[in-house]
């Protein structure tokens, strides 16, 4: 089975959005055991939009499109395939209906753009959009059309905004693609989430006990990330859950504590999980970070059990009312400094009557490093009952990576102190 | 000019990481005047890599691809290209130098892997990795070889982390473009920023005053995206300056203060350089969204000077203790409440010290929602020395959209309520 996806838009073109469908609509796929095997981009122009379909559906059973479906001048992608592919476009008065009501609903006035959203090719099945006015569409493209000797084609088209698309894919799309589509062969891929370690060391730790494995089929990807290493297990074919199973207990014997989580797990997910299930309560001091780390935490459905709050202490003023630091120890030895990071996670965990608290200061740049404390200097205080520890860290990037690497080092340093998780939540996962 | 890119990357197939190459490289080479008229994204496979290669140096005078350089068994693409092409692969000394002292500088062992990165096609440029250990190579494919008629193509391979690729991109590849493929036509593409008006009306508000410029040449694009809306301007020739001039007069005078930006502006950025203007200092009280707010505006370099701090107040006991909010209007109107937000904001100015304080108290979701108090209801106050003001909105989106449609509405109110920015900060740029 061979799917592909081509993304339509000049704004992709000109580097002004993100693509963040192609990675939503490939992680879905494999998981209903569709691997995406190609995608594209295109910009809006007619010719783009026909020369990526037609390429795409002489190679293609499926290929899904997104974008252009919307009501402004620059949405062409209904109109241009509805003529390359020879269905003439009718008007459906229930889409027209969904439309003018999603307008009254809203207490908005209708603009007249907004009607071509009804306009259907003959022949497709209409795709509710519940979150916006632009419905999608599936089309069946005959036989021998484009891939002489094949079977027949399904081009699924979705609009761009992704709070449309996803929902239009998960409850509309993916039951098409089970009854027109199957999938055929069995297909497992497990990715398994590290911190602490480069993308070497962690080959070198796991790959020599896996040769076997990977003799016997299995295809093993490692993927580096700001602080972090994913290893990912691919098996196909009857053998194929057996195969991941065996490389998962090699990755578990070898690693350790350096893994963290599975699949989507973000190191915050897996931290609001252990400290819910230990009952422990967290507070939060930030210096450097600004709001990240509570930000990463508070995005957890759930958290506000465990995270009672925190606080963005950027000025000295507000370190020592609210934290208690010392101004002594501020003049001393300066904010970033292994003294102050100790005494902003001890006042945060006194004043909130936490159970645990993290606390970072540091240099996030572009300016205010020295050559005693460069830009990247990074301390995290982790208080607890029993005691403070202090790490010191030197990450040397960009403002954006620097809070995103110092983050995930605080959280993978109470993640560690607290012990792994109960054996049950990772293996059954399995 | 006909420009491409190819993003090789078994996990972006499989959706377990986000392109962020196809942006980033877009907008830079948009900006230097190429428009890149093609993305392909492919699998690590010696197939999927050449045969996305051949097909792309088919059409393109430069094919830019990423990833695949690097030390692991899954790291093809210098391997398959040199064989592809017949550039048999040398080893660089200076390159494996490098390598040698990355590890050394950083005391840790080198893996033996890691040698293969010191190997180079014949006849390549080698960019060099000031931030990893692979380096990227610059290759001339003869003419005819796959474009027959046309003349040679340039193809360069850059590592896959973005933190290698990006400053190996500017200081590297911009010089060999501007050298060996300078850009040919006068391009102008300008990118507005808007927030608090829906696509269509964005559309009906400017597009028809618009349409004579439309006629002469001028392309218009519009783009949604949580909260906001981004208008485009693009065109060419030797008109192009002109036409986008006259045409940000139009939205100037159209969308007023819906307009908040330019470019990849982003409304914390326009905030921080407007309360660093005025000389006003902010506080923030977040609840539903997490310390988001502060990560935000604490992104933009220079933030610490007009941000005293933030507190995320999850927890009711530390709405009161930090913030005075009164229990009796928590017990009477609820934690999301005009009042408590009322309460949130005058308590975070009032102990900050700050010259305004922005609170947030709301809904987030998934759960936690009421008839009366929907999944998505927010409440944010603005606290000023003259008078505090709330707002009341329904976002019901899924919990990270949410945090960050509610943010960019917290920002709006402030930015609004502070007055325009100088002329000067808006005119000049254009």
């Amino acid at each position: 089975m061979v799917v592909e996806i081509l993304n339509t838009g000049s704004e992709l073109m000109l580097g002004r959005v993100l693509n963040t469908h192609q990675q939503w609509l490939c992680a879905q796929l494999a998981d209903l055991g569709y691997v995406v095997s190609r995608q594209t981009a295109v910009p809006d122009t007619a010719a783009a939009i026909r020369a990526g379909v037609q390429e795409a559906l002489g190679r293609a059973d499926l290929l899904i499109a997104t974008g252009g479906l919307g009501p402004t001048s620059d949405d062409l992608t209904r109109d241009v395939l509805a003529r390359f592919l020879e269905r003439p476009l009718h008007e459906d008065p229930a889409i027209l209906e969904q439309i003018t009501s999603f307008f009254t609903s809203r207490k908005r006035p209708m603009p007249a753009s907004t009607r071509v959203q009804a306009l259907v090719p003959e022949g497709a099945l209409v795709l509710h959009n519940a979150f916006g006015t632009a419905p999608g569409l599936a089309l069946e493209v005959p036989a021998n059309r484009f891939r002489p000797g094949a079977a027949s084609s399904w081009l699924v088209m979705l609009p761009g905004p992704p709070r449309e698309l996803r929902p239009m894919f998960t409850e509309q799309v993916v039951p098409l693609l089970r009854r027109v589509l199957p999938a055929a062969a069995k297909f497992v891929c497990h990715t398994w989430r590290t911190s602490g370690l480069g993308e070497s060391m962690v080959e070198q730790t796991v790959a020599p006990a896996i040769e076997g494995l990977v003799a016997r089929g299995l295809e093993l990807g490692y993927c580096a990330r700001p602080g972090q290493v994913d290893v990912r297990l691919v098996a196909r074919g009857d053998d194929a859950e057996v195969l991941v199973r065996e490389a998962e207990r090699i990755l578990q014997a070898r690693l350790g504590a350096v893994l963290y989580g599975r699949e989507s797990d973000e190191e915050e997910a897996v931290l609001i999980r252990r400290l819910t299930e230990l009952k422990r309560t967290l507070a939060l001091a930030e210096s450097c970070t600004g709001g990240l780390l509570a930000h990463r935490l508070t995005n957890v459905p759930g958290a506000s059990a465990v995270v009672l709050g925190g606080f963005v202490t950027y000025n000295n003023d507000i370190k020592q009312k609210f934290l208690g630091v010392r101004p002594e120890t501020l003049a001393e030895h300066g904010a970033v400094s292994e003294a102050v990071a100790r005494q902003m996670a001890e006042g945060a965990r006194r004043v909130t009557g936490a159970d645990v608290a993290l606390a970072l200061t540091g240099i996030a740049g572009p300016s205010g490093g020295t050559d005693a404390k460069p830009v990247g200097t990074l301390f995290i205080a982790l208080a607890a009952a029993s005691e403070t520890v202090v790490e010191h860290h030197l990450n040397p990037y960009d403002r954006e990576t620097f809070k995103q690497v110092s983050t995930q080092q605080a959280m993978d340093l109470l993640r560690r102190r607290l012990g792994p998780e109960s054996p049950c939540t990772l293996k059954c996962a399995c």
